[in-house]
């Protein structure tokens, strides 16, 4: 980690304006590929002053660091050096890296890279650009490591050192036949540890766990999570071996989902980079859509009071308690709606436990109900020195949230049975939902109440 | 993967009901532990036939598996076979998995099982449970790999060929000097990799990045995950090298550090095991306070409509468009405040970027403001046939949003400042807030311009 960053990158700029590059050089060779990525990002200097301090970097630390940087920086550096030379970088990065970096650029200059790379892992590179970004194709490299059945740990341990450089993982060893399909799998743990003159078949585990090729990226998540693995195998429909996914990438897919569902449940869809990048029209366009559907429900919402309007002209303390009813209600709504959301997502909850969930979310609601209900009725009698005003606010109150506690868990249970991100049932959606079955219940009461209100 | 874990389930406890051990034996053996853990979890049998199924399995397999059930299947495996048994099951355990074990249990049983394991096995486990358990000497392991700087690569293999079966990783090996402490490291490919003969201190990396005992699990995730390490170093306060914490818990920690920030957010403090275990008591305890503090909030937006008593009871329209007003102003303050939350969790949002992330949600509620002020004005002008009751809901959205956006932002960045978890700024909690300031925004503005709507 770099203990002062904003220090370093005065130490940097300071000796970029006097061409030091000596000095710089061996400052660099200090920090780990991820350090020199931050530095490169936040350094304030000119393009090609960048290109310069990427320059003095050897290949195959700037295939990696290239790697890590976000897009504004890359496009920096393209400014400075040039297609030619990011094309050359390209050719030494691992292809999940290479395609998720050009799977960022505009068509235009993403083909003129590819044409500019050497051609044979140009098609590889292009090849994995095909797969959906959140697959697990769209995640996998294509360099692991893959060995014939029949030679001996000795030999597979001496072909690993020859592959070590360009596989992406040689900690876990793919088994294959000779239509490359996926037959075992061996960790070097294993073939460390084991006599040099096995054959590997005699000892390789041959239930591999492995995800196909457009298994969804956070169920790749879960499967590696579940198995503690280093790497999983991807396989296509014939069961050939098409590449790895490593632990690393799946620790940024975890990031992602989980910002993504957070995104998602507060009510906007931006993605992760669009924020940091904090364009205001992005924002605007996410948030938009969630608040025309909060929009129509408030004016339905309003419809229903619409329909209170001679209880309320009669007694408009009635007024007093929507935002107390519409809010507490929102509140159970959303509780229940995160819980069930992240229990979906973690796979906590699925098909084998529904019926628990929904029934204790309810129960739950209930309860809660009947605890505030009798609190914030008591509240409202005292208040309005009203005791029919206060029955009324506590039934509604009780309906209220045993409605919202119901719908809270029901509404993301529906969206995901009929194939909707149950982070859709977001807060505000819920909120707003909730409000509309609130104020019927408290309407509903307070005209069946309304003669002895008076 | 369980292809079908009802069928499979089924299987099982007809096996056992038959006492067809043999049998269960052999089917066993396909399964990885993960997966005879969900089975153990899920069989519907009691718990002395759980206990015999558990029996069957090696003693390597039996430890994994025994650190990978819930509390609830390893109190039946206890109830079953007595703490003699588990105590031996646990000496077989990675040191972190058994504290993490023992940590769930009431005092008295962990020090029974405690005395009942191996005398020095257990004080490594008893200082263990010592740390906190969110910190990195509470998820680290002390099974490592450590090594002298004067040996060669030949010899440091051999060392690892032996350990390889206690050690939690044999892919790093960590470098120590005669105190135990850090001073460099080497990877196993890059062991293989070199000549037999060189020296490894010659060939290691010096520039070792740790964590210290004592840093927050969440940080400790940022490092691994920033430098896409498969384990990294736990070193006390004398850098002396004291454990090492693997990938695969940093997994568990992300999933767990995003749960608690989404149910936070959600307004529910309840951990996510208590969630899964189920119990309505638990769930009440966690979201009663955020009720209590929302019901608070209503009733103070409750007394800022009394003020309005007078207007309302002229203009009884002027409380259809609370639901509205409320709806959509907590709607902006919960998308600024979970995009802030996110941000600072992950930390894409530091002192660096402070302002522009304020001025950008400031910003952006003005306007999302205007387009929802104008457009909802204009639908309450048409809606009610009042030109001034639209522009008092118009203005009143604008203001309201405004706000919102600017509170979303500012009080999960206030809380952080001053050390409280910025989750805390949860949807309940924002959007009771703004209830309150729109309300009084939209009684100001009605209370001015009331003698143009009589």
């Amino acid at each position: 980690m770099i203990q002062n960053l904003h220090k370093t990158l005065q130490l940097f700029a300071n000796l970029s304006k006097e061409k030091k590059y000596d000095g710089i050089k061996a400052i660099l060779r200090r920090y780990q590929p991820a350090d020199v990525a931050e530095i490169l990002e936040n350094l304030d200097v000119v393009d090609a002053e960048r290109g310069e301090i990427f320059k003095l970097l050897d290949r195959e630390t700037a295939a990696l660091v290239l790697g890590m940087l976000d897009i504004s920086t890359i496009n920096s550096l393209l400014n400075a050096l040039g297609p030619r030379y990011i094309a050359e970088i390209l050719n030494d990065m691992p292809s999940d890296d290479a395609a998720d970096l050009l799977g960022h650029f505009p068509e235009d200059l993403r083909n003129t890279l590819l044409g500019l790379m050497q051609a044979e892992y140009a098609d590889e590179v292009q090849e994995l650009l095909e797969y959906d970004i959140e697959s697990a194709g769209g995640i996998m490299t294509t360099e692991y490591v893959a060995l014939p059945k029949d030679i001996t740990t000795e030999k597979a341990i001496e072909i690993l050192r020859k592959t070590a450089p360009d596989a992406e993982t040689i900690y876990y060893v793919y088994i294959v036949d000779s239509q490359n399909r996926l037959v075992g799998v061996i960790s070097l743990r294993e073939l460390i540890v084991a006599d040099p003159d096995t054959i590997i078949e005699s000892i390789m585990h041959r239930k591999v766990i492995s995800v196909s090729v457009d298994m969804d990226q956070e169920e790749v998540a879960e499967v590696v999570s579940k198995y503690d693995f280093l790497a999983v195998p991807v396989v296509d429909k014939d069961s050939r071996l098409v590449g790895i996914i490593t632990v690393d990438d799946i620790i940024d897919v975890i990031y992602e989902e989980a910002s993504e569902d957070i995104f998602r449940l507060g009510g906007s869809t931006e993605a992760v980079d669009d924020y940091i990048e904090g364009r205001i029209s992005l924002a605007l366009k996410s948030r938009l859509p969630w608040l025309f559907v909060t929009m129509v429900e408030g004016i339905i919402a309003g419809q229903v009071l619409r329909g209170l309007e001679n209880e309320l002209r009669a007694v408009v303390a009635l007024a007093f308690f929507i935002p107390l009813l519409t809010g507490m209600g929102g509140n159970v709504g959303t509780q229940s709606a995160t819980v069930t959301v992240r229990g979906l997502a973690t796979g906590d909850i699925d098909e084998s436990n529904v019926f628990s969930v929904i029934s204790r979310e309810l129960l739950t609601g209930i309860l809660l109900g009947i605890i505030n209900g009798v609190l914030v009725g008591s509240i409202a009698w005292v208040w309005q020195k009203n005791a029919v005003l206060g029955l009324i606010v506590g039934l509604a109150m009780i309906g209220n949230m045993t409605t919202a506690a119901l719908m809270g868990a029901l509404v993301p249970l529906t969206f995901k049975k009929v194939g909707i991100d149950p982070a859709v049932a977001s807060a505000p959606f819920i909120t707003a939902s909730i409000d509309i079955t609130g104020l019927l219940i408290y309407s509903t009461l307070a005209s069946l109440f309304i003669g002895f209100l008076l």
